[in-house]
């Protein structure tokens, strides 16, 4: 998240013991992996990432799940030298709620990830070349679902051995593999932290999402979805990318962040091509996000998100019914985009099914971001979550 | 709007004492008017309707100021077969919250009117021919804003002979006018009633309209404006009105409205190219709602909503000092597109300026929408409000 440099680590209360190690993206491939809705992707690749120790009887691991615009960077640093550290470093760390001197904390890319050509993700999407033809799949590529992005995670774990999940923790995106992880999956999976999530998506979420796709759909150099050899959309990738920003925050911190822009500003007042300065500012930052980020792998993961509901059975109910683990709730009350409601839904559906779960929320001026930028106000709480034991 | 056929008039509990005449619609010329930006405009004409009867010392006037989406008709029927009445018939007709039986209450149509081919409105913008070319001005129109809305119902009124308004009345877009009324001719306007409404639009509002404006610019056939004698940028109009829609309902009614779609469906698990349910409605009728409107006019509403700031002067405070009227504020807990923030920021300036000012909040299932669709709650507030006498 561009935004990421406004908070920083200074709102880190927790001190950490020691500096983090310097963290390394490794590259996890699996084959033939078979899709949710029946397809077939050759060769998956994704990065991947981890801090902490795996024990010897490789039962302390924490999956990380990431966010929309997110990647497997959710703590440390690259080089001594990295003006910013993972998304979630004041939680994830040496002595931090997420701790890493207990924990071995496991953090992937997705599939369709919004940025293949960030050179620190990698990810298996429309942008990727499909071996049967030599070129990239574009559109051929199939549909994929949070589902998917779990089953990844799976294969991943897997080839390290590794048969049991403490938790797994993710925000927004992250938070529904991290529900599904449970649904899926449940002799797996011990305790799950959806931070700012939901159960399932209702019509006005489908619909919400959609606004960000059809930019894109729009754009004639999208040419559905054929655009690896020629210009690709880029204005409508911007204008999705700004609404993306846009929406996920909050009145109270966005008006802070564009103090600068007012409705008295005289040259949009003179002439109808001239923009408000916080127009301009929005446009130049969702621009500059372009250079990393695909079209297509941003309608697929619209595509994904939209598809989400918990189990993926005929209702919620059905799909969460076999999950065993504990499961901690943690909406921003503040929250915009997946607003408490959702999280409320999928906390009562557990509780009118007997399973042990929590729900609190986050308090903050960000909105949906509180959950990435003020989770730490809940680092006690997540830090006795995690060391609940019984089931 | 097209969702008034979803609550019409069968909310209405107070019943009204009479049917409501027959509404005629009237057209108000003036020329050589004005404008705020110290531009000019040859011939404005808009259109206006009225209900209820001018008493001689013509000082039982209200005035109603329309929506975004919205026009003159707030209440009655143009024939009696018609399947809607005005916007407000539930609050304003004989016995109603706004007595017809007591006052004569005017409506007019705004410039720049977003449907300027619906044959229900007459409207000056850019679709309008430029008397000087024979062609649409297309962006040769000057920016307009709320005081030109204003100031074009102050020339309306005086060619009446009115010289005191007993209350202005608008809700959103509307409310912004009413405001503006009382900072702009504190003599003339006794109380305003803002409903849903804003003192002044910060950023965050800046930008979520401008996300109505741009896939219209970005539409080639947009054209900088110039597109009256081509194919008009009808699919980026379509994406703004869709996001009209999504942007003024709460998930609780919209969940509601569109039960029937899900995250389970599986056209859009197959097939990429596919679309929710709930999109196809949605796009289904923002494409009808592009024959009467004009994509211009919708960039134009959307600037003249971004430059507003009642009393037009340097800061909110400074803007509402003349305010002489008593004030109502009535915002939607729900609104998620003008947050009841917004209504407390103008009702605690005019309170710190010592005026006189009421604050209550309107609830109900549609957010932004519930200014509309369920006002009739306030009733018995508004008819005393409106009672209410000396300063």
């Amino acid at each position: 998240m561009l935004l990421a440099f406004m908070l920083g680590t200074g709102t880190s209360a927790v001190m950490a013991q020691a500096p983090n190690d310097l963290v390394e993206k490794q590259i996890f491939t699996t084959h033939d992996f078979a899709t949710y809705n029946g397809q077939q992707i050759a060769e998956v690749n994704v990065g991947w990432e981890a801090y902490g120790e795996l024990n010897a009887a490789k039962d302390n691991v924490i999956l990380i799940t990431h966010f929309f615009s997110g990647n497997s960077h959710a703590a440390g640093r690259y080089t001594a030298g990295d003006a910013l550290p993972g998304y979630w470093d004041a939680i994830i760390g040496p002595g931090k709620a997420i701790d890493t001197n207990l924990y071995y904390v496991v953090s992937s890319d997705t599939l369709v990830n919004q940025e293949p050509y960030n050179p620190r993700v990698t990810t298996t999407g429309p942008a990727t070349i499909n071996p049967a033809t030599g070129k990239p799949y574009a559109l051929d590529f199939p549909v994929v679902t949070i589902r998917d992005f779990v089953n990844v995670q799976k294969a991943l774990l897997d080839s390290l051995g590794i048969e049991k999940l403490h938790a797994v923790v993710g925000a927004s995106m992250g938070s529904l593999q991290a529900l599904d992880w449970a649904a899926a999956y449940p002799d797996f999976v011990e305790r799950v932290i959806s931070v700012i999530g939901a159960g399932a998506v209702d019509p006005w979420t489908i619909a919400t999402l959609q606004q960000w796709a059809n930019p894109i759909i729009a754009d004639p150099n999208w040419n559905e979805g054929n655009y690896y050899d020629a210009d690709a959309p880029t204005e409508g990738l911007r204008q999705a990318l700004g609404m993306v920003t846009l929406q996920a925050m909050h009145p109270q911190m966005f008006n802070q962040l564009y103090a600068n822009s007012s409705a008295r500003e005289t040259a949009p007042l003179h002439n109808i091509r001239e923009n408000f300065s916080v127009v301009n500012q929005l446009n130049a930052a969702a621009a500059a996000r372009t250079a990393n980020a695909d079209a297509n792998h941003l309608l697929y993961l619209v595509r994904a998100n939209q598809l989400f509901m918990a189990g993926f059975a005929e209702d919620l109910e059905t799909g969460l019914r076999p999950v065993t683990a504990r499961t901690l709730f943690l909406p921003a009350s503040n929250d915009l985009l997946l607003q408490p409601y959702l999280a409320q839904e999928a906390y009562n559906t557990l509780r009118e099914l007997g399973k042990d779960t929590y729900y609190e929320e986050i308090e903050g001026p960000w909105g949906h971001l509180d959950g990435v930028y003020m989770l730490e106000q809940k680092a006690a709480l997540i830090r006795d979550f995690l060391a609940t034991t019984g089931q």
